[in-house]
């Protein structure tokens, strides 16, 4: 029969399909910290017509995400299918006359983010992400708010990929660079016949309903790696910037394709 | 040389130790459920001198925590040490003329909270858990209020032990019994020696600051097991009664322990 | 640059890649079941073309793997990376005057098994698989041999999607039928940007090196679902067959596309 | 009522605890590793009564289990159960004119472990632990042979505590060390309303059936830590000696008390 579904695996109604089509609805909680990195390496993790920043400036980003589904209403209705943690580096670039950035590396602790991700071209990995969430009473938590500090990791396959902590200093009205440039990804699919692949082409998402909370700045710390699986040992960093603790809040209506 | 630790593991400093000593202090995102359950069921899970309520009343609750620990500060530091979420049920008892809760099973997703709650008579397992957590900003997942729905379930060795849902209807002024009823454990070590335990007595935590926020209630769900591995099949529930979303915080001091 | 990678993440030197091209080789300890189904529900989980066998006849196929890669040492040096445990249902079918088999559900403990499932048309989504492992000494197992008793179980987000056991009887000659029908598979790699997907594609893998160890057989249990994500209640089983405990190994050398 | 059960959670037919009293029968697979550490280091994490050996001589040591349970029959039948991994380090160590092995660290990966280590007096932390297994057939891994790398890793809170790896040089008759030292372990339970604990004693397994399989032995490497929660770091490695890799199985039919 004609089997249905957006993704594998297909069935007679289309149910069993890991991932439904877009519009996707985000909301959650971020820790955000800026660094810079040797140019150099920004470049080498950058595809052809991105260039980086004279400063190699690149983001951490830690996000606790709840997020929805118009076309399957489980994924709201699930915290199993719709919460998950991702962390993510986000290099700052110039594509053209336009600020850009790129996700070279991203971990995930849920399957429909890892492959709704390597739709939209996020090459997302599996990876354990721990990150502190504010509490509104009693002692066992930190508040949202001034002196406060937030810390997060991510780990995978044992390793300690990122480690990150802000201490809250002030409010700000700046949004954070990485919350605003427009990502640039890469969709890759293999054949499995031959040796180009069946899909390869740059992919920039419709965003809508863009949203922040109140931002929340302060000093912050950074460590990267090491690991043996992602090259992310020569970003440094080398001078570690701003952090940020705040809601985000947007919707992926699509995506725009343009060629490599 | 003399090892330091409340807990084992053991070193110079006491530093590798998995739980130190109260106080300890707990904020947490609750979803709780009352219901009903055949009362010679509740019986045959109640320590000698605990009497079923003539309805058989109990709660299932699910909880997010952040925790704290005074003797040692990397637990509110580090995420991956001091959050956690567990799964319980609460037997509602009367014990003299008292009347009291007595949790059966409870299903964690934390080492530190696994050997800290078998510490304290709390029969806990591993488990996974899964609960709705409202959101500030966006359409990602839903708000503490009136119409959204705030699921929830636990699972362990690959079974769903409990399943639950709440539809907010209403805030309420009453604190749900699960909140409030004085907690009777056993605390039970094994000897490895001969037959009888090394530890086997009662034990009532010694509670503090405890606190609730707003308190929203609705109609609710719930499902228990099946599972090969706790009896909570005879619970039933024979009636699923009202459910709960609200904030808890308190502090553990310590314990007070009586013989059985 | 031009970025280097099989598949994201892409990187200068491609070493960051999750799945490296094939050829890749796997050598599994087996445990399988087969079964029968309604015949019109294993119809409503096959692609055109493909039909049910008059009985309704499938396998279920629970593997313990290690795996290895011609283009990426590490795949078979770290055992974080190239072992895994799958749980999968193969539906038997006739395609043209071609028995052939499909398999509609299949769970994975593994990212790089995921995705490179996922490249080949295996519609692999992330599961917890328990399979009974044979021991050489001692009595803290069972051994592979006549009387033993071989379980497995896999379960997904907290439901046991499948669970078998299998009670050794004998050795036999037979190969089981799961593991020598070949594979019809349907890539599909969603667009972003319009409704037709990417690829949509039947592919059917090039196998060598095809070998199997000792085959063991004997009287079989098994229970599928509940689950709300799969749809395989309705496959039954309508009546078990001879359960298998075997070891297999294969490579994988890519596949031959066709269009559906 | 009178609730049954060797461990919490009890009930009426004790068929709820998470441990079941010994005897207990373990059949594993061991990679292990020789290594020796500054004495002193060693010295601050030994018990009252025992002293390093002058080299300060250790050993790291890898397991995967199967296990079984005269009292619970569970043990054995499911593989969630009874199957586990853990890595752990001896010390050797003098007490009185006896050779004995201390552990100060180990993690596993099972619940039932876990507290079934706690009661004796391992003082077991939860960890993720990849082991190389061999293979029979195929392609997919190695063979337990003359030239075959074998590969191990645990970590814990995203943190790798142990990496080692062993290359089969020769088959050897000599027990490794790790195997056959006698393991004094520390019970300790902490009171809960007073600051001495409840239990705090030595304790020495009654061993059985004691039995390895074909010991294989070759060069190998080693890594501890880094960890900001177990204090290996100061182990060194100073020298990493021979590896092992072998199947060891016996039973624990209980164990000899002794105070601190």
């Amino acid at each position: 029969m004609t089997l249905q579904g957006w993704t594998l695996p297909q069935s007679a109604t289309g149910r069993s399909s890991i991932v439904a089509a877009p519009p996707w609805h985000y909301s959650g909680e971020i820790i955000a910290v800026d660094f810079t990195a040797p140019p150099d390496a920004v470049a080498a993790l950058l595809p052809k017509g991105l260039s980086p920043t004279p400063e190699g400036s690149a983001s951490v980003v830690f996000a606790d995400w709840c997020s929805a589904s118009d076309n399957d209403d489980r994924v709201i209705a699930d915290p199993a299918i719709g919460q998950y943690r991702e962390a993510y580096l986000v290099l700052h670039a110039v594509r053209g006359d336009r600020k850009v950035g790129r996700v070279p590396f991203i971990w995930v602790d849920s399957e429909l983010s890892l492959l709704r991700g390597q739709i939209q071209g996020f090459p997302k990995k599996l990876g354990q992400i721990a990150m502190t969430r504010p509490v509104a009473i009693g002692r066992g938590g930190v508040r949202k708010e001034e002196g406060s500090l937030f810390a997060a990791h991510a780990s995978s396959h044992g390793r300690r990929v990122l480690t990150a902590q802000v201490r809250i200093e002030a409010q700000t009205e700046r949004l954070p660079k990485a919350a605003t440039l427009p990502l640039v990804h890469t969709r890759l699919f293999p054949s499995i016949d031959r040796s180009e692949p069946s899909v390869h082409e740059l992919q920039l998402g419709t965003i809508a309903n863009f949203e922040c909370g109140t931002i929340y700045t302060g000093s912050a710390k950074l460590e990267l790696g090491p690991t043996e699986y992602e090259e992310i040992g020569s970003l440094g960093p080398v001078k570690v910037g701003a952090g940020y603790v705040f809601s985000m809040a947007f919707s992926v209506l699509g995506g725009k394709v343009e060629p490599l």
